[in-house]
């Protein structure tokens, strides 16, 4: 059996809006075009949303439109805890488990499907695009210290598909050391855990900052080429 | 004295269309807004544009609503071709240049004179964001293969702003190397000159995909939050 974990509990600072996730982009809030890309995909039999512990009974009716079933669990301090505890909540027959941003509501069904493909085979896997920017290593934000080569730059974004038992074991390493995480593939480095790349072939944007929105209300609408 | 010289000279072939330089957003093609945003800029005297040579004519056009001088170069072969040719073309009383997408046209007169500023100091500036992705490399495509510190990442933009003797002299290290880069910074690596960043702190974006014109449209609009 295959999951989604959708990472619903942030707060969204960079947006300057406390509630991004709640923001209405094309007729309903980001969250919920989200959640419904997973509840449509044919790929995925169980949902698990980790969202603010006050704002249970909002997704509760968000998810009265939703076809398959799902769980709410309350996030935790970080991303990182927010994601072990949705997945306590997995039942035991899932073997494989995709992890997705609340904020990302463009994901494909067959990127969806593609990750865990990929994750099959490899135990992890990640959506991600080539890097278009040319980027450079600053250590002191003031000179450029590195030139890196761009050809060989990717941005991760989600869906991150994991086997169950290996996302498990990296997170218990990363809780282990102390550490703190933003992206759940680092944590497989800690086990040295190969992460397979899976290209994302359309644009699947993340809500981050305002102007992200107008990117995204014009994707959900199918106003732009894809 | 400072010029400006903006590269025009580009096919844009990740846009689908031969000319997104003259795509028309909010009025006017983009590299008209480009231009007209050195025009306006105080900290400018001379401005060269490189342009593809059967385009002298349509430029020519778009030169009658500016205010200060241009001249009109032909592209090269390379980016950087388009740049030597830009720099011979300066006037011999011009100390400092800075080096502009004519694709990216949203730069404002803070960011414009602050990589003037900072050029004088260290000979090398560049407009730069800090990356909100998280960023790995791929040697292969298939694999992670490093993960890198995301603090420490910056996205390079224009203006890339020098004293002119440095990007000449780091210009023909390129040339005398046989090299073909994507980023003036690059160049002044070759040459052990150290190069500024100033960090862009509105939105700076750089017409590539077709949805970075909605971006554009609206920011040129003054219709998004700076």
């Amino acid at each position: 059996m295959n999951a989604a974990i959708i990472v619903a509990a942030g707060k969204g600072t960079r947006m300057g809006t406390p509630d991004k996730l709640l923001m209405d982009i094309a007729g309903r809030p980001v969250v919920a075009h989200t959640w419904a890309r997973f509840d449509a995909c044919g790929a995925i039999n169980e949902i698990v949303l980790v969202v603010r512990p006050e704002q249970e009974g909002l997704f509760r009716k968000l998810g009265q439109g939703m076809r398959k079933p799902f769980k709410l669990v309350p996030g935790g301090k970080e991303r990182q805890d927010s994601v072990w505890n949705g997945l306590e909540a997995l039942s035991p027959a899932v073997k494989f488990v995709a992890i997705q941003d609340g904020a990302r509501p463009c994901a494909t069904d067959n990127l969806i499907e593609a990750t865990f493909t990929a994750a099959k085979q490899s135990g992890a896997a990640v959506a991600a695009q080539r890097v278009t920017d040319t980027v450079k290593e600053s250590t002191d934000g003031q000179r450029i210290t590195r030139h890196l080569n761009r050809s060989q730059l990717w941005a991760m974004q989600t869906p991150q598909t994991f086997r169950v038992e290996v996302i498990r074991r990296a997170l218990a390493a990363v809780r282990e050391k102390g550490l703190v995480l933003t992206d759940d593939t680092a944590a497989c480095e800690l086990i040295g855990q190969p992460v397979t790349l899976v290209e994302s072939k359309d644009p699947n944007p993340k809500l981050t900052y305002p102007e992200d929105a107008v990117i995204i209300e014009r994707l959900l609408a199918g106003a732009l080429p894809k």
